[in-house]
């Protein structure tokens, strides 16, 4: 048995709406950053599961999926690694 | 001149409580996922600049430090690609 650490990474899907995104946008552009376009905020889960790499894949894909992330609005994707 | 996408990780120092990280933890546990911890709930911003690269990475530093990250109480990096 290992210990394994993840990162979820949850972005809203390129439809979605993202105000959070826009506001950060404006800020900048008032901040002098014009050059600067497309923001977007999403989220970075971290987390360690204790278990076989297998056991631990399926579980990570259930975990993002039906509990970190709204599969209608957002996209999600995991890396795994294993702790040493 | 150039465009490039930038993935800027923002996560709470490893001191600081996350509650929200807890919430998910215990949620996490009561659907029959006893073998996870230390869930910590982060932000994941996306961006695209327009610029020469060497100043994009400047201005990117000065962003992530600046704006999008509160270096007493978060660790920020970022990341960089050319827009093909």
């Amino acid at each position: 048995m290992s210990q394994y650490h993840a990162k979820v990474f949850v972005t809203l899907k390129p439809s979605i709406l993202d105000p959070q995104g826009r506001t950060v946008e404006r800020a900048l552009a008032h901040l002098e950053h014009a050059n600067v376009s497309g923001v977007r905020v999403g989220k970075l889960i971290e987390l360690t599961l204790h278990g076989d790499r297998a056991q631990v894949e399926a579980q990570l894909q259930d975990i993002t999926t039906n509990v970190l992330s709204n599969p209608i609005m957002e996209d999600a994707r995991w890396e795994l690694e294993e702790h040493q």
